[in-house]
């Protein structure tokens, strides 16, 4: 099994970007940490980052037929980002939203998910731990389904 | 560490309600994986469900200072009971929001949360399995802070 | 045929409360007619009501499978509770809504119904009347289906 | 005592229109059942079907001083037209509104009725049976008035 | 193959009214033209214009079972009729809607269409020419499925 | 110069409709009065009355060319059709619309007018008077214009 | 009969303030004109101007027992003053509300008015003849009355 | 003259409950100072306090002919709950509504109040001493009325 | 301690102001029972009233360091005056906002205050005893803080 | 005549994505059949599809002067990009939104386009056909202006 | 070239008033800055404040013809009066809005401007330096007209 | 100290897009005008311009530790980008947002700013002078504190 981790704009900056907020942990420690709970559980893990639209389209579109699912954590586009949802529809691959914050309790505009429809599942406030419930939970999606 | 389980509405029913949108799986067998999940991670699990929105603040209130936090499934009060927010405060207990289903995805009334700005973390649509990675996530929040 | 009638909250007090807006037919008159409407079409007719939301729904959940149909006047539940609606899909009991009064003509917080979207039939503005067109209505429909 | 049966827009294809959401009772076998219950009641029944705003206005205040009561399946317009419910009113006929399916359940534009404010009672979703329940619920209404 | 053209309200005014707005062209070039192009694709093309809204549901329900599809420039009634969707959808005819002017970049009350959701195809802003744009893409959907 | 008075759906009950909201003045007495009044001010006067929202637009584009201005009692259509507005910028007819009441002191759906944008001038409230108003302010908007 | 004429803010600049859209005449030229067309209906006029809400409320106080009614261009306290409405109301004295322009054709701010659900009639878009129509209109009124 | 005084969800928890934003006092304190203050009132006073709204439905029903007027501070269901309201109408009993903070200054969810449309008179943000001040002002209401 | 009464528009007119919904107490009357309870308490009492905003402004920015708390009405400008609110905020005045009348069961626009998320706390509905309730409940906020 | 053709994001997946949806055209195909068009039309097409907003709006600044028009779908960039819009107004190219899809008939989000008020014509529903139809509108319209 | 300053509710305390949030510099500290600005722009200025909007109006109306644009911060009533636009509009003078803090960072009332859309600029959250950048962004725009 | 200046999408057209509303400067021209500015300020001062969200994103990271403060026009993205607001907090870096034209008198959908509540300041209206008085504001702001 496969999956892929995607990251949107500013995550690259995480564990320097606001850390009251967003913690101190980095991508990279997330990374790591996800391949080890990949290797866990038998998947194979990859993740990227980008700041634009543009990238995280084409990335999702990359993925049909070559991974059996993926986990994003969109940043700021979960917001305002319909053509991130119609990306995922169109390379028919399942999957979850991951958010640092629980969403509900910041800006209303944080509130709206644009992408949420289209996921298997979404879970947010966890932290960078999010990451790696995330994963496993949608392992066990994709395992049961 | 001491955890309880808190189930609203209609939840008794799982595993005959609905089984295409809510799965097959019942609470007794949700109660029984999060004893065993508990034990691996050394915390004390008690698990209830009421019916009624008095029942789950008496509940609620039941726990300050008995228990480190807890993981709630509202059901339908979610989205429409402020009170179990106002318990939880006045309980001093931190919590992690669970759905079975994705709400997003569903009815435009189960999009708004009257719970979710009250809670640590949220996660919906991993199905039974959310339980887990909710009593998971909620132990690791609690031991980092 | 088995057929649950349910009422909700202050309409134990039908005939004394507002009777220029409700009427002065109490409840055990309405539930006197509708055992005798019952004969008539060869239905038992059990008629329960409870004030709280919670006692509702542990009252539909005890209808799964034990009735063909029910008819409910939720009273002002019927605006705000999903909890019912989900209760009535969770013990797959297909039922019909009655209201004493034409919620259409009253304050605006009486024209949204949380409940109707799931029932088969609704109907209001009949007075106690509404409870035998609703039972007969349950019948016809129960009977075609 | 008379009542006026009357019926809006695309009700003339009642049958063909539309069978798996409203039914294959035609219009006319409507009439006739409708009859007979009328002589059951001993109350005389007339019947129309207009398709334009303008003749049903003109059929409702032709009504005045000649009918008891009115009961009407205004279909789309009950959610459109104003003039109607003016109508009524200036015709001084008291009215029921009935529709075929449950508006509640379908899309939200049928949810809003401009004509119910002014009824005395309305039903939705019996089917072809709504109409004969919507004339012994006016009946009803009218003699206990 | 058949092919209904309807025109709604003040249509028959055309090439005389606003013709800033609206274009020169009158409704009888339209019918002209669209001839031609029906004889090109081997369509027949009936051509009427209503201002009425209950005649154009009787045009409509006329057309069950006498044309393969239709194309309606509904012109202000697009915005308020739910009666003419309906009216298509009881006749079973799919059509195609069409108005002279770019809608969006007008009124607000014209962006809001109550026939555009049952309808296969719209277009706008074409002035006349859009005519023939809808009846050849009409011919082309129809002939494709 | 020569003026038209269109009345709308339900104004031809002027007199006996709702008195107590209208007055008893007929439109009979309305008519008669605004031909003394157009006799006085050297204007042609032509009354009509029509229920059909069709009817009312045939008429208005039938003033084309024929009349200087139109006065209008559009009844409950001012709130719901926007083909009446688009027939009078079609016919290139400066009108004044009239209500006999107040409109912003009775329910919501009647404070918003689909007319108004369109007319010259707006007068409600002052019952069967406002006629002659109307007629003498659209003659004064006209001779000095 | 006694009427009071009161303007709102920005009345006094009538004539020079944007001519195109609110005309050359001068509060004085209407005052004047005012006042012929009291004598000629055998009724005192007093006219009076206030930029503030403040001395607007005060001079509406002050009419209380003294005139038999007011005819008010309030401008643009129009859309967003209660306490005008109020004024009125607690001294007792009912009014015409006038506007220049017809304010249904202008800004979205300018459709709602504060003021007009307690007027006894509102007229608007006869430019600066809509005084002589409001002030006949309603001297009609309280005759009548 | 008997008051009962009512508290609804979390009530209970007053003087614990976070105390920076509801203060120490508990509900005992707040009942025995009730009693002190309706002794010198010559009023009888009893309080209740109860979590679910079903029980408060059922507090408020038996005081019907029992008490003259109740203090109610209903929490968080004065927002979610119109059966509270309607249960007062039906009750008849007159009731004052009491906050201990002020809820304008709070969560949006919190400006919106189901019950206080029924109630004779609204106070919040004076804390605990706000109950003594709405019995004192319910008290002189009954007398005066 | 010194504590100014503040009374907005309309509020002079008090005790012939609309009697059935504002009652028959004057604000002299006010005024004197205000200092009554005053001296009772200890605190001197200074009433004024105001028509106009920018008095009212005015008159708070005068208190700033002088009194140690406002009672205000600010009648209608409650629903509409931002400024106000800035003027306590500015002369750090802490404040209790009073209304004759429940706003809640009145018109919409009553029902949202401007100047109520700046208060300490706020009443309505206790006539003209709420001045005295207001009184009571400012001083003892005060003194407790 | 210059025309470019632009894709936006998802739709270099044409033909696989969704196909019950979208169909089974690729973009090449309807490349390949614009070009055919053009070549009746004597117009030169250029085909381009970017999935980055900012290489859309790069793409369109770039048409400024080298092109007499543009056809563009802009997928779900039209729900959500006022940048394409500008970019469109900045390069002078006058240009047609298509759609494959209804939008009407779809999610509320698709219903809004930030695009389309800046077209001169719109057209959805007609599948890979719409950018033929479009195609040959935009050259009629810009060989009509 | 003469330059008017104009200042709202509540600035006369500025310096005073909240110091954390509009700082310390005095209304007489920002006058004398400006006049220094204009002395090195040549240009006159003359600065006033009220707090009354009826005042407000008279001084704008008062500018008319006499100065050559109006720098003005209306403090709250930027955010409810719709009365001081007219008056610029009347007066016929260019002007410049600006703000001591960042409108957009605080309360959602302050983000709605009423005079904005009648400004030729608006600058808001650079503190007392905003007059003067208002200042010579003013006169730069007069000069380049 | 070192100030970055960001232009956003369409803004390199600037000079030749949209003249008669975005004048004639170039962007090179206000960049060389700034670099001036900042000379005589002793700023550092670097301008770039990127349409494309993913850029600008990575641009303003880039900033995060190397500059004081930056100057950003955001374009179109202010009122669509949550991303750009989240970057400006993740890099640290205090910004000013500037507009050329008042945005409060464009089309509705400009209104909205998502940047601006995350800005110091914010000023729009002055045309290519903005980014002058933007400069300077910006390095009075960052001086100050």
């Amino acid at each position: 099994m496969k999956i892929a981790v995607l990251n949107g704009p500013n995550l690259n900056l995480l564990g320097t970007r606001e850390p009251a907020l967003y913690g101190t942990t980095t991508l990279a420690d997330i990374d790591a940490r996800l391949r080890v709970v990949g290797a866990e559980l038998g998947v194979d893990i990859s993740c990227v980052q980008h700041n634009g639209e543009g990238e995280l389209i084409a990335e999702i579109q990359g993925l049909r037929g070559r991974v059996d699912g993926a986990l994003i954590n969109a940043g700021a586009y979960s917001h305002t980002s319909l053509a991130l949802r119609d990306a995922f529809a169109a390379a028919e691959v399942p999957f979850v939203e991951v958010h640092l914050t629980n969403v509900y309790a910041r800006e209303p505009e944080r509130r709206h998910s644009m992408l949420a429809p289209g996921a298997r599942a979404v879970l947010c406030g966890f932290g960078a731990d999010g990451y790696e419930w995330g994963l496993r939970g949608l392992v066990s999606l994709l395992r049961a389904s």
